[in-house]
């Protein structure tokens, strides 16, 4: 039989014991797999760095060989990791709602584990670990396929993984590899859908668009934020630079990282020179519109393809705009639908810039850069979600489940 | 431009200026909507009568004629369910909880509706309706695509809903139909990423599997249900009875119809005579085991195949099971997570049913005939989802919802 297919029946049924399991039996689990991290961690360093000396010889960029690399802090890291995810409270069991019919029926809706869920990611090797650990946590098999780059590695952090899953009397296919790094196995993980109930891409906007468009199993979209900072005409000037700089240049490599500022015409004249200057100093490109080019001197033109672009780097498109109405729109059409935020003092504003922006995450006064599972109190993440269906935001624990209605009768019929 | 795609930017323009309607603006236009449907009532039937002729020429079979055919008291139906769709309490606006962080930021999780709906279905006119009603009143635009039978009943349909809309001072392009009844169009909607934000399929096997597969916009999958009733040892055998009958019975063309029948070892030599002679007064096909075979004459085979399969008729299969385990294996092996009961006065035994069988819907002594979003007392029923992500069983208003988050700064950086 295939390989991959027979990878698929064993985590279903994998995940048919799974989801019987107590949280205590899960988090013992959890922390047998941070132990076993810690015992293996000569190996996987080991492991590591026959990665490491590949993609030197291949010419990687120095970012890339960062992202790939581990030493004994990383492991550690993720063994904590695990036991945090032990720590958090477990969704699964849980009645969301229960209710009497008419007729007697006792109707409840309970959280239940997805089943068995696919992870599609690309170098960083502690994504091996940290989808494990909440996917194990939420009663889900998982089959995993990293980029190849990492192979070593993640054959090594599973096997670590595996052990402590196997002493903790959990089924050892709770956790799966795909060893096979060919592009073919991913296209034919896309289509397995009697055996993988969900798709989870991480990684650049190249794999998540390619998943999206050839999966027939269902995806969670994750990643790609163009996300926007308006800045109202009655705001105060000193928080809208301090959100500006925070969300552009605290860390512009992630998803949720300022890429445009619009900026109301009647204080643009004001705000403009100060926060480009500002932006200038902490060593950011940038763009600007026809209008914000004759206020501030030595900037780039902003182009029709800057407004839809995701730069994730130390860049910034500014535009001014006549209103509220104005920018609401713009960010609606070019806008990723991930984080957005307005700063404001005027209160009917707020509220409009809350209901009429099409995102994930809406705020005002404060930064976009917010928008991750920890910060909003989740106490783990495993991707945001950029589409609408079934969770949109950052991804916790919650989102990994599903939901199937429980029903006490007795002898109704319709 | 593309007729469809032009098609496709309206709705979303129109999604904008739904989505900040009130709950009474909503309303009064769903009202009004009824009301053209009734005035304009002799032009619709005049359509549909077109439909039908054309469907008689090319020998279409009386069913699907049923399906197709309209007369007054249908759209006094389809009126009335306008109506009633607007008496239903409003999920949008909805926070559904909010909190604050340690760093003073408030976060809720707000319902918003989810922009463009896309619905691909067959032949019921009726459905243009509901649709057009489900998704105004839960402030999505539609984009409807019925089949080509019944194109001018849909078109007349749409016309009358539109002059509502229209009148009740709503944009026109809420709803809209693809007037282009080619393969290559539908083909084309399924991969509108841009502009349609989920598609539902309504219909047979066939077409719900061509949008699963070729779509690569996100897909509710409805329908499909292969459901089993499971007679446990320890039971009320009258119960049992009343329940198989009922739910294999009372309308066997339903994806909630009961297809097959397990019966413990135990009670099979007492209960299966019963219920099969009361099957077979029923009009029903009985196929049974091997086992079951050797209990009760003068029924066919089950083979292979039958475990699988949805009939949608007046067909059962049986088979005599060793255990209560050995029933759940068999139907997590062979249902499609539809609706699944089980028949048992054991406390044990229906906890662990109601714990191990992953299907939307999990019965204990009722009929699996009450998945349905009016049973379940939604007042409303866009389909039922047999899928995990986003939706699970009957969908009501609030699975034609997304939600986004809300979040209330005061100058926060991260």
């Amino acid at each position: 039989m295939n390989k991959l297919i027979s990878l698929g029946q064993r985590a279903k049924e994998a995940s048919y014991d799974l989801m019987n399991l107590s949280t205590t039996e899960k988090d013992k689990a959890l922390i047998k797999m941070a132990d076993k991290l810690l015992l293996h961690y000569e190996n996987i360093l080991k492991e590591n760095k026959k990665d490491l000396e590949n993609a030197i010889k291949k010419g990687t960029s120095k970012a890339m060989l960062d992202r790939l690399s581990l030493d004994k802090g990383r492991i550690e890291d993720m063994a904590d990791g695990l036991k945090q995810v032990a720590l958090l409270s477990d969704p699964v069991g849980e009645i969301t709602s229960m209710w009497r019919r008419p007729n007697g029926l006792q109707i409840g809706k309970q959280r239940v584990p997805l089943g068995v869920i696919g992870i599609i990611y690309e170098a960083r090797p502690n994504v091996t670990c940290d989808a494990a650990g909440l996917c194990l946590k939420t009663g889900n098999a998982v089959i995993l396929r990293g980029g190849s780059e990492a192979i070593n590695s993640n054959k090594a952090i599973v096997e670590a993984l595996s052990e402590g899953i196997k002493e903790a009397g959990l089924p050892e296919r709770s956790v799966q590899l795909v060893e096979d790094t060919s592009r073919e196995v991913v296209t034919e993980m896309m289509k397995l859908n009697n055996y993988i109930d969900v798709l989870i891409p991480r990684g650049g906007a190249g794999l998540i668009q390619s998943v999206v468009k050839n999966a027939t199993v269902p995806v969670i979209e994750t990643g790609t934020g163009n996300c926007h900072v308006y800045v109202d005409d009655e705001s105060d000037l000193e928080m809208a630079r301090d959100i500006v700089i925070n969300a552009k240049t605290s860390r512009p490599s992630v998803c949720n990282a300022e890429e445009k500022l619009l900026v109301h015409e009647k204080i643009a004249n004001k705000f403009l020179p100060v926060i480009i200057s500002a932006l200038k100093n902490e060593n950011v490109e940038v763009r600007g519109d026809e209008r914000t080019m004759k206020i501030v001197d030595n900037i780039n033109e902003a182009t029709e393809e800057d407004w839809g672009k995701e730069y994730n780097d130390y860049i910034i498109s500014v535009k001014i705009v006549s209103s509220i109405d104005e920018a609401i729109v713009h960010i609606n059409k070019y806008g990723t639908g991930h984080s957005e935020a307005i700063v404001t003092n005027n209160y009917e504003n707020s509220q409009k810039f809350l209901q009429r922006i099409d995102a994930a995450a809406v705020y005002v006064n404060a930064s976009t850069r917010f928008t991750d599972g920890y910060e909003f109190g989740f106490g783990a993440e495993i991707g945001i979600s950029t589409q609408k269906l079934h969770a949109r935001g950052p991804m916790g624990l919650n989102e990994l489940t599903t939901t199937k209605y429980i029903i006490y009768g007795n002898g109704q019929i319709r």
